[in-house]
Order: C-alpha cells, then structure tokens, then sequence
C-alpha cells in the first residue's frame, strides 16, 4: 500500500484539503493519506520545511510526501519531484528542497523537473499524476528532466554563526510550536562540536539559563515537587535535536508562551557563551 | 473500497468527529474516510453547501458525502439521501439539497426522504446505516420514499441580480476563505454572459478594480519585482470559478485579509459594471 | 484490519502527529488510524478522559485508543495498556486511566505495566510496538506486569455531592465544547435517582431553569417560531448523558458560549434543587 503524507497551508476550514485527497484517491484508490500538517503558516517555505524535516523520517522508505506551500500553478512556475533519504518528495521549485536537505545534501539521490500538461489546472493535478505514475513503478527519471542542484532555487533560512574565537554561537529562533516552544536553529550536533562540554551562558531575551534539561520534567525534586517548577524556563534538545527554549507545563491559551511569557520569538537572536578557560 | 466523506461543524476538539467514524468503521470495516471539513461555521447550511460543492466532484463517481450541519434527530426532523452528479449526499431536510443543486438542477437523479428508527440517537446513527446498505448495494430507492424537489425544503442564498439595461451585476460576498479571500456569488459564467467581453468596474467597500487576474501571481514583473506586490488586491475566479477579491500573499493571522484590510466581508455587496458604448 | 484512534494534545500545526502515524504505519501497514482529538487542553488529563469516554464506545471492541496527554518518557515515567469495556487503552501512568474508568470499575479487564526500552525515545516508540505485538495477537499479559487498581496512580475530578436530605445536587461545570456548551459531572442516572422526577430549580452564575429539552430544539413553537428560541438557554443531557447548558444555536465565535454570555465555565459550581414536599 501506498502511503502519501501531505502538508500545505490550505488550513482545514475550507475544500481544499478534500480537492487533493479526492484526485488522489482517484487515481490511486487504496493508498494511504497521512496528514502531516495543513497549518504551514502561509506561504512560508522554511516553516513548511521545519514541518516535513521533522515527520518524514518516521514514515517507511518510499513514502511520498506532498508540500503544497506557495505553489501555485501558472505559465512560470516548476514543479520537482525529489528523492531524498530514501523517500520522494513533490513540491514547487520555490526553495524548499533545499531547505530540506541543507544539512544532508548526500542524502540527495534525485531531482526531477516535472512537465506539467495542459489539463492540470493545478499543483494537485499534477502531483497526483505523479504518484499513481510512481505507484505504478514508473521510475522518477521518467517523469521529467533529472536536473542537478545548480538548476533549482536555493534558499537558506538563519544559520548559526560560530564567533571567531570558537566560544560563542550566536543563533536564532526559527519555530514556535503548539505548546509554545521556542525552537533556535543549533543542532545538538552543533552544540556539541563548538562546546566540547564546555559549561555555557545561554541568553535570549533578557533571559539567562545555563543547563539543559535532559527531558522536560529534569527539575530538581528533592527541595520542591515537580508541580512548583510549572512555569520554569528551560532549556531541552527537542525531538529534532534542536535547542529549545521551553516554559514547564504552561500553556500558550491561558498561562503563556515562550513568545509572551519570556519575550523570545520567531527570528529573534539567542547567544550561547561557552567558557573560555576550560579550553 | 467505498470512499465516505464527512463535512460537519463538530470542530475538531471533542468527540464528536470520533464518534461519526468509530459508527461508520463498525458498519463498514473497510471504508475509507475522509474529512471535508469540521470548521463549517456553526448551523449555517450555506456555508456546507459552499464546501461540499467545492469538494464533492473530485472524488469518485459513488462517493457518499455525509453532511452533518444543523442535523439533529428530534421527532420532527427529515434526512434524506439524494443521488446528484453521480454522488450520494446524506443530510438533513434543512435546504441544503436545494443549495447544492441550484446550479444544476437537471444533475439531481433522486432524492429520498428516510426513515429514521427507533434505535437511531443521532442522525449518525441513521447515516450509518444507509451507507452500510448502499456499500451493501440497495437501491437508493429502497431505503425510503422518492420525493420530488416541491418536497423537501428549498432555500436559497443571496444570488447576483443583473439590472435592466445587462450593464450592471449587482452581487454580494458569500465566503471567506482560509486565505482571508472574499469570495462572491459572481460565477465566471454569469460574468461572461452579462460582460461579453467588455471592459469593466468592480467596486467593492470603497474600493474599485478592472482587471482580473489570471493566476495569483499575475502582476507586471517587468517594472517591479514581484515580491513589491505582496498586499495588493487583485480580482481571480477562483478554483471554483467563482469571482474573489484577494490580496496578494497576505496573511490573515498577521498582516490582515479581505475582510479585515479592505472591510469587505460575508454578505457585503459588490457591484460590476461593464461599460456600455461597446455593446 | 485493526483500528488505532489517537487522542493528544499534538495540536495540528507540528511534525507531531504524522510522527506517532508514521511509527505507526511502520510497523502495522494495514492498520486503520482515527483522529479522536489533537486539541486535548494541554497536560488536562480530565479533558483527555472526558473526550475518549465519549469516543471509545462508537468503534468496534478491541480497537486500541492512544491517549498521548502529559506522556512525556523519561527514566521515572511508567505507561500502561489497559484492557476496559472490550477495549485496549495505551496511556501514562497519569491518573487517565482511573478517570476512564471510574464510574465503570467493573469493566476493567486488566491493566499492564508496559516495559519501556532503551531504543524508545518517545512513549509513541513505546505505544507502536505495543500496538504491533497486539495486532499480532500477543495477549496483553506478555507485554508487561499485569498490576492493580492500587498500584497505577489514582485521580478523582470533582464529582457531585448530595445533600444530607437528599434534596439538592451540588455539581459542577467540567467541559466546555465547541458549540460553547458547558457540561456538568451531573449524569442523568443520578439526577434521576437523586430527584425520583420531582420538579426542580437549576442554578448557574445568576441564573435558575427548572426545565430540562429533549432536544435542543424541544421549544414551544405554538406562539413563537423556532428561530425566535435562537440564544436561549435550555438544560439538557447531551450526547454522554450528562446534564449540560446550552444556548440554542449561538456561535462562541460570533454571538457567544455559556461561558461569554451566562458567566459559567470551567470548574464553576451549579446547584439542582428538587422540590422537597413531593417526597
């Protein structure tokens, strides 16, 4: 069976969301449909990307994972189909696979320039097309121009910046998520390579923090109960290995966010010291 | 596989949604379920009608979409099951029928009221089991009585009225979109018809456009590029083929819609005027 | 063809629930996934156990409900599979499962401590794998250490008290809705039993009804129509038999809730007086 993630900005008030399924399942009556997320903040193809990094890989190889964000079709526009860590992915040439795979451009296997045809009246046509095509191991060289990475849009989102002594990076906030969280763009991976353990001053805000939680109920319980620190600022390497700003059990409908609460928001800066003398 | 779709306005916190699968699932083990929509606006049969309409045609022949908006089973309230356009639709006797079919009267094939029973709590209960029957194969016809359109409840929504002279389409916004789009009851029939091709007024709030978009991104790149657009109204028929005033990538979270920028929202008047010297 | 309903606080903007469906899809193919809810009040064990005890009921016996709500993993988190009612429940040891079953102790079959492992990284991990061995037709008892009401962690939601006469319910409001209506822990088992059909005098913030609809729309229509009542407050018992305020067809996002218009919320106090000399 074939499964087919979508994610898009359609929200899910509308028809739209049903438009797609309703020519998937036309064309391929028994996949599977998984939505990852039909709330992409419009138009807005590195929070799309966040989203699809973070789902994918939990999904089996061959998967096909649809982004419908800023994708409309008209006489200009490009559509790719993309092999990618074992799963194929449809989107508009608009800079997402990029985003995508900035961090593992040897994940890259494929990508395919698709030719839209006249009766396609939108991505979704197209798309479809693509996947019953797949579904009926049709090779993804088939479907179009393999193109290299030269040939489609390059977009960076915010990246970390090390300083030139190697103590500090200096970062940025690149998702707020449902429970409010702050998620910056440094890796653990990252963290881990300039910090080489180090001790750190974390600052956002006018917020300083100089631990990370190793989950997010990692309080001291011996003085106070876990119930006192609802509320507490910490920080955690969230699901996606991303550092994150968190505030225990608050709730971004009633108690607060990391955004209201502390101040800390999408594409505002964080500074991580490490100590110097340990080095 | 029998292909089921829901559009309610049961929204998506509760159990409500839960409940209408978890019966059907029980009746039809293999069906395949899909979500229209559970943001309709409260009670408002117009806007399921505006959804369904704009989703129902992508899906198979056979699909049944179950509408469950203003439906509750008392002693005095009607569902019926109408075959239209080579679907089934399951709803209450509440004029959404008549709203559904106003365009194409002549795509109705049948309509029949049901016969609720006893042991039905909810019309979910009673929806159930018809789409076991028809999943099943009965004959529309044998799960109730035939009627005619005199018999079941007819309404209409606000429609466009065109003025004596064929100069002037006199319309109204009936949906606002996902996107903060004002969509109108102007079809691109309807404007076709009266305009035959003339040059046009459109004025809508205090606002006045003569020109329509071909696609969103429709705008002359030759002197500005196209992200200085970014705000702009703009006219469309869009993928219902249905006039729309639309802002350029704007954001109703953030930087404001239709409604909110321009002050034209749900059932505001827009008026069309072709110019008369080239008839 | 096995059935998984899923019941978090995910939200649906984020990665996170196309990641518990595609750990999901991983390991059961074949298997049917049905949103119960995303928009569990965040952490509210009592809203989570309010809206899977008005699903589960709905699908057929043995399908498996994931409640993920305040499941974080870590070294001290303990979850259990919980077979009640003919169902399995996967769940933290939070207190969720002595609310699920608190008014029908006798229909709990058994309750497991799972055992987590170290590849799990997330309950989701843990609840997979469980899902898996279960479909596979492993008998709950392999999976963990069959335990006692005693040892998982017990919770109580405010609960209605009687007077010493027997004459008066003291209860309270316990879920809001999306139709905005408040929801009391007043079943209608007890009121029937406390009131033994005697007249009565509801309270709630500043107002009194003595009248309880058989259906929302249960008004007189003799001297007004229908569409007058719209607004109105009305006691009824919704679809869990509990007893509830409604107001007849007003919209929380426009006209209003119980809680904007009558001032009663969440956890606010209402009082049922029976009438004393009918006894």
């Amino acid at each position: 069976m074939s499964i087919i993630t979508l994610t898009t900005d359609f929200g899910i008030k509308d028809h739209f969301v049903a438009i797609a399924k309703g020519k998937l399942l036309s064309k391929i009556p028994h996949c599977q449909l998984v939505d990852v997320s039909h709330c992409i903040d419009l138009y807005n193809v590195g929070n799309a990307s966040y989203v699809v990094s973070g789902a994918y890989a939990s999904f089996p190889k061959n998967t096909i994972h649809i982004i419908c964000v800023d994708a409309e079709l008209h006489e200009n526009s490009r559509f790719l189909l993309m092999r990618f860590d074992g799963h194929f992915f449809l989107a508009a040439d608009n800079g997402i696979c990029s985003l995508l795979t900035q961090e593992r451009e040897d994940a890259v296997e494929k990508v395919v320039l698709l030719q839209n045809k006249p009766e396609h009246l939108s991505c979704m046509d197209l798309f479809a097309d693509v996947c019953a095509a797949i579904n009926g191991g049709a090779d993804a060289e088939s479907l179009g121009e393999l193109i290299g990475s030269e040939d489609y849009v390059g977009m960076t989102e915010l990246r970390p910046r090390i300083s030139e002594d190697g103590n500090v990076i200096f970062a940025n906030i690149v998702y707020e998520d449902h429970y409010g969280n702050a998620v910056s763009n440094v890796s653990k991976k990252l963290f881990e390579e300039v910090g080489k353990g180090r001790p750190f001053l974390f600052t956002g805000s006018k917020y300083k923090m100089t631990r990370i939680n190793k989950y997010y109920a990692d309080f001291n319980t011996e003085t106070r109960a876990l119930s006192e620190y609802h509320g507490s600022s910490l920080l955690i390497f969230n699901d996606l290995e991303m550092l994150q700003v968190s505030l225990y059990k608050t709730n971004p409908a009633t108690s607060g966010s990391v955004k209201s609460l502390l101040g800390l928001g999408y594409h505002d800066p964080i500074i991580i010291e490490f100590e110097s003398k340990n080095e």
